[in-house]
């Protein structure tokens, strides 16, 4: 992960960073701390050191297992679960104020809380677009993780595929979907869905709920598993039994659109252009036309309209063309890493409407 | 929750209270955020303002859907999911200065971020320590939630008893259980567990893995949801078939211990002499006794050593007794309302040590 520091460091033009928004320490260190409860009442949110010296520091709680010495980050721990006072913003605010930050420092403010900004020293800069910015660009090790998070997504789609009949709830498919994408990980999973059937599917996405599954129905499956630090993104949209008129073709129409925004994906490629590229096609949706992942399951290069950022090998790009008309909508994604000469798909699962395949 | 935001103004003894701890947030306002994805690059962490001039405001993204007018709470909102440029933070703090807060202002340091106290007069007090203070006693309208919290709890331990058999892993019963608790709930739930099995109880807790249960086994489930903002709390452990040797003497002192623990319960007693009466009972356990929960699953009063908390009429108190000599642990837990006389148990599980009761 040091390369990702290094850059870090070019960039912002600095003596030390001090990273604390969570989608950028675990870009830096590899950490990223359990999140499927929320909030802990025995952590703060670790906060990363970078040094141009050298120094690279993660500060954790000690209940939580960052990455070890061999990668290069030096783990300073305050007390978190404890049968004494329970203080854990003390305890990092006096790791953070013993390590005596000084220098240019930069740091993100929206994300540095203001007990902390007050152990560092008086004019920090605002790294936090900076850095942003270069997560995009994403190494060969980060890749690999997000091609394992991704082959969770195609477990729990073809999960969903296979469940999916008329009398389950969305919720009763859900539980089946979550069940096979643990069990595929080996262990629980922060996971950011959409899982609608029928008219729901209208409302683009949505969490599961009590509504019965019913002949006829499309199921509008969104799945976002996080896995060692990094998100996967997948979308399909099946029927059961014979669509609703009109998704036959709308369904063609997105896939055809997809290979399409597909096709588009090149280094130098504009986003804004991509983005326009796949609102061309007949389909009309409200969201953006794609957006990258990694620490973040929404980040850079986003394909919205009129995004300047520009294409590069090393970008991650999830693309999901839809169509929403009512009473019933659809929408397929697959993920994409960028290049050399063109993008290379990483997902895997079945995009056909027919359930069944 | 407007009794919430006038017990704060009246103990912080100032103009206006910013709030930014999301337990303090979901205190005085009933609004607690999607938490099962983690952070979420389409929004802040919400903010509530509170002023002695009956000023109620909560700031949070315009695709999150916090209480309506009705509660006496304005809702100010900037914007969240988009296809334009994304800026929740920029967005959030141009909303709060907006406000142009004044006067002595009391705010949390540790959750406050840097990029919003500069738009904060300087001098702010810091109230994190007396709003942490007051969230121990409950309202009754916080009371029914949390019942309702524990009923899921309830339910969940239903599920593990019923579905935990040799031949599963813990995922697989993991899943059972889940989706048992999120159809009760009728949507997705946070859910904070231990779920472990065999030697693994000797461990205290951790998350369901794929270990596969064997006839013999203890199974020790911690069962923690939230619904509607609060958190319930639950642990049981039962035998697959027959326990380990010393676990059937071992779970009757836990239970035993449990019970007098309870009685202990009442207005005036001392957390630390509660504590202090768990661990005279011949059982062995490293964490708390107890402690309470609310918007924080993890909050005053805590039971520990030396705890000078001193218990009045609503508070909640989880009690968890347990022992885990090796090669297996367990430990028992209910969750009880303080009263006028005594407390009153909020749980219904089973905790009784054969599966089938």
């Amino acid at each position: 992960m040091n390369r990702n520091a290094e850059r870090a460091l070019g960039a912002c033009g600095c003596d030390v960073i001090v990273a604390s928004d969570p989608f950028t320490v675990a870009w830096l260190t590899g950490f990223a701390p359990d999140v499927v409860s929320g909030p802990s009442p025995f952590a703060a949110s670790p906060v990363a050191v970078v040094g141009a010296d050298g120094r690279r520091v993660l500060v954790v709680s000690s209940d939580e297992e960052p990455p070890t010495a061999a990668t290069g980050w030096e783990v300073r721990s305050y007390e978190g679960f404890t049968v004494g006072p329970l203080d854990p913003h003390g305890g990092q605010r006096a790791v953070l104020a013993d390590l005596r930050v000084g220098g240019r420092v930069a740091v993100e403010p929206h994300a540095l809380p203001s007990s902390l900004a007050s152990v560092l020293p008086a004019g920090t800069a605002d790294a936090s677009g900076t850095l942003r910015r270069l997560r995009a660009v994403k190494a060969p090790a980060e890749v690999e993780r997000i091609r394992a998070a991704i082959r969770l997504c195609d477990a729990g789609q073809a999960a969903a595929r296979a469940a999916a009949r008329p009398g389950l709830t969305e919720l009763e498919l859900w539980s089946a979907v979550t069940g096979a994408m643990e069990q595929a990980a080996g262990e629980r999973l922060p996971l950011l869905a959409d899982l609608v059937t029928g008219e729901r599917t209208a409302e683009i996405g949505g969490s599961p709920g009590d509504r019965v599954l019913a002949e006829g129905d499309l199921v509008l499956c969104d799945l976002v598993p996080r896995l060692a630090g990094v998100w996967g993104d997948s979308c399909a949209t099946f029927a059961l039994g014979e669509p609703p008129a009109g998704a036959r073709e709308a369904h063609a129409r997105a896939c055809e659109t997809l290979d399409a925004l597909a096709a588009a994906l090149r280094p130098g490629a504009v986003a804004g252009d991509v983005d326009r590229l796949g609102r061309s096609a007949g389909l009309d949706y409200p969201h953006h036309t794609g957006h990258g992942l990694g620490c973040a399951y929404h980040e850079e290069p986003r394909i919205v309209p009129g995004g300047e950022t520009v294409l590069e090998p090393g970008m991650i790009v999830a693309l999901e063309p839809g169509t929403y008309p009512g009473p019933w909508g659809l929408r397929v994604e697959r993920v994409f890493l960028v290049t050399e000469h063109g993008a290379e798909p990483l997902s895997g699962h079945d995009l056909r409407l027919d359930q069944a395949g």
